[in-house]
């Protein structure tokens, strides 16, 4: 096999497992790993200089092909655009700024020539991104939907077993599956991303993150959790893409993308992805549905599809015109995702009232003139004080159960809306 | 896109399903598909004629592609090499041919510069033999285990319903999802061609189909199916193919490939299989383990795969010395499974005893003299009368367990040995 002339942005988990699976491939030669600091103690030191100066190993015309393992937006945008002036190709990790940046940068290395390969980036170890690209290839994508964060879901899976979202969260970070600052997963920050990429290569967009409706897991409770399992749900965060809105209707309303919690039902096989795993549903005309359940982050799971990427794109190297077969085809303008609105899906709902005589005929009244049907209502709690109502529904316009829940809100009944959570409706 | 020119040998259910997805690629051209008959009533007519001449196809020097979709053994073989002489590139769904004559097959098409691609042959619509080449390319495959066959899987889910296995075969049969002679499903053939495929991808070596241990599901009753569920599992085919042994020694004693009903835990994805669908277990060395579950045949999840590696092959044609890159690295010599009497899990067994008194007693002696430890025995029946005793036990050696049920067998209280089973253990 030819050797190819690597250079390294970053050495923290996924680079160091990267350097660990390499050492098996030595036509794949790491040349230098630029790092934040040379004081730090490194387990894993790769048998190649590091530097401080990113410089190095961009204007080094020796090495063909940028890994970037550094993460975050700022200056990393600015290190993949200067690398592909220098006609490096870059395979990347890195979903922010694939979601920010992802049509200037595939714009940028079309122009100059060379490939971004990015199966890291979504999914860990999972190969979400070959499969729907290549595996999938005589399929139109209809959607994509499914547990893209591992934080979360080992916070959710936590929960089931009893913990408070707080005592899961802390668990979750004392083991290092989640930052000291945990926005980014559990406000479904990473999951948009995620779901914009996914967006760029089912769809052919990218969608701008901004634009895309973020519903975290802050809310949910443990009571919300064994409600779920007495009605035969189990409650996962879920990041979804598809073509088309998801009114039933025909009309297409652009691009459905979106992150909430979700109840789906256990035995869909989504209900069985436990702990820090990734579980993605795709649909295409042909296939039907299609599910991919790996790990979703960690260290060789997710160097295992940087080298992948990597063995890929060495093995093709030399192939004339290869970075116009590798790469999908995606539009250079970014777009945007439908609004909440008009998408129709089950709900469960748990509401906390005075237990007054009346109150469940008093709520089956508003949600039958917001044109909602319900199938299941159970009242529980002790009487003459708070009780907590739940609620299925059949399926609900958005704009309809925003309705219905601001005239609930101004009930003297309700003391609070506890929850609201959509129950899982194929994408 | 370069125009490519194709053949076709079958126009049955993939077949039909194949030129219903061409219709959108008009660079690839199918030029003309041999039948056995002109006679017979078509729905899906393509757009070229048909033939029963399979030479018209193998001599036409224009024809760049043969894709495969007759089937069976006989006289398909002789056709593929008659394509791969006349340096045509093979896209075939036929594990029967793969699994008795891939070494040779492949050694011919590396003699004379042509691809074979196969991704239909295993797991209809799944990508998987693409996930496992080129998605966990950074991976050395450890195992491969997985439900491989819809037909029995459909017949097992509707036996979970409550169904005879008579029944529920029939029912197969009559949604055409069973053959009027279901030997190849039932009892394990189909599964242990695909497993001699896979352990070609992902092991370097086809296994001989006749040397892989197959146990098929005639056996198994409503009775077990209730018995696992109370358990908590539920019984699948599972087809394993294995680097190594997996008798929990670090002696490699070759490759361990084999078809037998299993009890599954509830909770694991492969449980949440349902119906005619596929699901795989891929270990891989970095990635840990991946999970595929989808259509493992039908018209167009087939189609899908056959048509996505026509495109594949198609794009990558013109590249110079593309088989290189595309072809796996296959053995020219087929291994050999290793025999059943090593391999270690846990047992289910359903015995029938006479109910006298320390019948359990006897039982547990037996097995403890053969080095088996019993997790649960439970006895069930009207006194006086026959019961039925369930025993699931610790991880047991195939020989141990053998030698135990022959010693049960010439015991006196024993009406009959109902079932022995395999419980799930990872491969």
């Amino acid at each position: 096999m030819a050797r190819v002339v690597l250079g390294m942005l970053g050495l923290g988990t996924v680079g160091t497992g990267v350097v660990e699976l390499l050492s098996k491939h030595r036509h794949l030669t790491l040349k230098k790993v630029a790092v934040k600091s040379l004081d730090k103690d490194r387990s894993a030191m790769p048998s190649c200089p590091l530097t401080t100066d990113v410089d190095e190993i961009i204007n080094d015309p020796e090495i063909e092909v940028l890994v970037e393992v550094m993460g975050g937006e700022n200056p990393t945008v600015s290190y993949l655009e200067q690398a592909i002036k220098k006609r490096k190709h870059i395979v990347t990790a890195n979903k922010e700024v694939l979601a920010k940046h992802g049509p200037r940068l595939f714009a940028l290395a079309k122009e100059h020539g060379v490939a971004i390969f990015f199966e890291a980036s979504v999914a860990g170890g999972v190969p979400l991104l070959s499969t729907i690209h290549k595996g999938l290839e005589a399929n139109e994508i209809e959607s994509i939907t499914g547990i893209l964060n591992g934080t979360t879901n080992f916070i959710l899976s936590n929960m089931e077993a009893g913990k408070s979202y707080e005592a899961a969260l802390k668990e979750a970070q004392d083991l290092g599956f989640a930052e000291a600052d945990p926005t980014a997963d559990v406000d479904g920050f990473d999951v948009a991303y995620k779901l914009s990429v996914l967006a760029a290569l089912g769809f052919g967009h990218f969608v701008k993150p901004d634009t895309i409706y973020k519903e975290g897991i802050r809310n949910i409770t443990e009571e919300d959790m064994a409600l779920a399992k007495e009605f035969g749900y189990r409650i996962k965060l879920l990041g979804t893409a598809a073509k088309g809105s998801s009114n039933g209707s025909s009309k297409n309303t652009g691009f459905d993308v979106r992150v909430h919690p979700t109840l789906v039902p256990l035995e869909h096989p989504l209900a069985s992805v436990s702990g820090p795993n990734n579980g993605i549903v795709v649909r295409g005309h042909a296939v039907g549905q299609l599910t991919l359940i790996g790990p979703g982050a960690g260290k060789l799971p997710t160097a295992s599809a940087v080298v992948g990427d990597l063995m890929n794109l060495a093995g093709a190297l030399k192939l004339p015109d290869f970075a116009s077969y590798f790469q999908p085809a995606i539009e250079a303008s970014p777009a945007s995702a439908a609004p909440p609105l008009a998408w129709k899906c089950p709900f469960y709902l748990r509401l906390v009232v005075k237990d007054t005589p009346g109150v469940i005929g008093k709520i089956g009244n508003i949600f039958g003139t917001h044109n909602i049907s319900i199938s299941t209502i159970i009242q529980r709690g002790v009487e003459g004080k708070e009780a907590t109502v739940v609620i299925l529904t059949h399926d609900v316009l958005g704009k309809d159960m925003d309705a219905a829940l601001d005239e609930l809100k101004n009930c003297d009944f309700l003391s609070s809306l506890g929850n609201a959570i959509r129950i899982f409706r194929s994408a």
